[in-house]
């Protein structure tokens, strides 16, 4: 289907429809590098995960210098990829047995598919299943390394136990243990993310050390979020590192410290649509279904409601620079006021002038759109590239 | 794009993917004929929302009976009604100039489009830009009956001058007056919603009566919200009722007490992927990405976290009924546990299984799908219906 952002390819971003989402590309590839150059210091590749931006021409971008896997959320990610020529595919989500036929059909489209979990009782039922359908499945063990989630405790005899089922086969093979540190978006300073990376690596260094200790292969070991993935100070032992929002950024990882706002790629494009002057507010066309319901920034030190505006050039606002944000939702509108509750000063904002909204998190925000309004350096719609949601 | 639901129509639930979202063919035949036979009680046409199914299909159903005239809250769910032949559209969110290009485009493909705005320097601009496209565009005028969000009190002078400009075309003329009492969804008694449906009957009714006291014309005079339109016990000098929700209901309706929690046509089907024993708590594939981030039942008296739970047929879970809810998620895994913090009997619930989860807020969860499984009365898929979205 052809988008109003294909049309206008050239354009400033005064001519785009809103609300749009918009990508500013010398961001975007700030931030890849900056990823690219930490892990290359470290000396672990990335596995980067596609489940923040859902798009081939950015997780092309994302690979450039690396083995070239990926990491998924979704089977519709996993087919996007193998569409895109990319096979190595990890799917990090605990798979079940009726999924397989999917994954089945990946595979006989050319894709190395990875799949995970973390029970004995799972392991038996892929490994029977996936014999039935003739595959020798992949399969990674996932590790609980913050109580955070799914995953086994390196210390569980469940562990080896799962460990054996998956390498007797036949329809599976033992690939390695992961983990994700998801707690990590709890931290609040730069040691305690340092710690934080450290525990995800040891537990799930440990827990490779276990299975290998039983007598079992154990090839990959693999830790990964944004936040521990860039304060990690060594990674021995660990084979792979996966990371996704890195690529856009968002508030929620500028609360937590991992980025500055100004490194923040991705905001969504929107229009004055109405004032109310006598509580010094005004509406915009940006509500949940182009932000998101997501309030990630919530419980941080500053909350940031459901965005922080910026000028439509993507610098802060004037006169209020950091101080206007969403401060409610409704389906099509956001409700725009001051941070500290003071009015805003609605002569700037005539109705029909343009903001943008910087996410809380730029996963959920994206994904409420069919795609992307990339610019270029000087700020010009250089191209638009779809999403692929869906499961 | 062929999805696996339209693959599988006629077989049971049970072979569709996780997560998927369904609809229940009865309850939602059952909720449209609630509003239908309150709204013919009360001698009211019906001007249905699209913004909650975004769906032809349901539309047309929604439309049975009534003049045939929708309202849309984005200009692709227009395009979607023109598509399927739907003429008569009320954009019911606020307007700006630039839109008007593609309101235009409409018209010029058929269809009678009116629009909204709430201050006479809006009213201005639309009215020079209507002109400037060869426009004679009908324009409501948004009545504010509960400080809820946007439009104007009824006494407040920029009424009647908004009016007066709408009037002098040439490209609008004034179609009416429209307000949407937001704050229904607050209420949390049946004499409460009573008292709310008569508040924004008396605010619009008394703005249309100010216009027509200045000598203009207010043909349509239109009120809504799912709650007020089923509550309402007098609709004197209203025209039309807009309602969307009622179609499907959901959790944040029933805890006001509009609908029971069987009533509630929408659910996504989902499935055990893990325990974590020690927690007594099991995740399933249906995360913020499936469910929404919608808590809208977080401030009412009973807590649905991130949508209830039911068994795979639609009915109560066995042993805890009503009881076991998503707690938590993340992008594709939901936490459930039981709702008082008891720990969930996992023997009940082995990896692999299904389960259906309730939504707090249908339209908030339908938008994270491209479409819907619809269930025969037997719980058969009986079709798949694509919903229209984006902007």
């Amino acid at each position: 289907m052809a988008t109003p952002a294909q049309a206008l390819s050239g354009v400033t971003p005064e001519a785009l429809p809103t609300p749009s989402l918009l990508v500013d590309r010398a961001r975007l590839a700030r931030n890849i590098d900056r990823m690219r150059t930490r892990l290359a210091t470290l000396g672990v590749p990335l596995r980067p995960h596609v489940k923040t931006a859902k798009c081939a021409e950015i997780t092309r971008l994302m690979l450039a210098g690396q083995p070239g896997g990926v990491t998924v959320s979704t089977l519709a990610e996993a087919h996007d990829c193998l569409d895109h020529g990319i096979t190595d595919i990890l799917y990090a989500v605990g798979i079940v047995p009726a999924k397989l036929d999917a994954v089945a059909a990946l595979v006989a489209d050319g894709a190395h598919v990875t799949v995970l979990l973390d029970a004995p009782a799972t392991a038996r039922d892929v490994a029977s299943r996936a014999a039935a359908l003739g595959l020798e499945l992949p399969v990674m063990i996932e590790i609980d390394s913050d109580g955070h989630r799914a995953g086994l405790r390196p210390d569980d005899p469940a562990l080896v136990e799962a460990g054996r089922i998956l390498d007797a086969g036949p329809g599976t093979r033992l690939a390695g243990v992961l983990t994700h540190a998801g707690d990590s978006y709890q931290c609040r300073s730069a040691s305690a993310l340092e710690a934080m990376a450290e525990r995800e690596r040891v537990c799930v260094v440990g827990a490779a050390a276990r299975l290998r200790e039983a007598g079992l292969r154990c090839p990959h070991v693999s830790v990964g979020s944004t936040p521990t993935a860039l304060y990690a100070t060594r990674l021995d032992g660990v084979t792979e590192v996966r990371a996704g929002v890195y690529v856009f950024m968002d508030l929620v990882m500028a609360g937590i410290g991992v980025c500055s706002v100004d490194d923040i790629a991705l905001s969504v494009l929107t229009s004055v649509i109405g004032h109310q002057h006598e509580r010094g507010r005004m509406f915009v066309d940006a509500g949940w279904m182009a932000l998101s319901r997501d309030r990630g920034t919530a419980d941080q030190p500053i909350d940031q409601g459901y965005g922080l505006l910026r000028a439509p050039d993507g610098g802060p606002t004037p006169d209020a620079p950091d101080a206007l944000v969403v401060t409610a939702t409704s389906q099509e509108h956001g409700i725009v006021t001051a941070r500290d509750g003071a009015a805003v000063d609605l002569s700037r904002w005539p109705v029909g002038s343009r903001l943008r909204v910087l996410p809380n998190h730029a996963c959920a925000t994206a994904a409420q759109h069919a795609g992307y309004a990339l610019l270029d350096e000087r700020g010009r719609v250089e191209t638009y590239w779809p999403r692929r949601g869906g499961w």
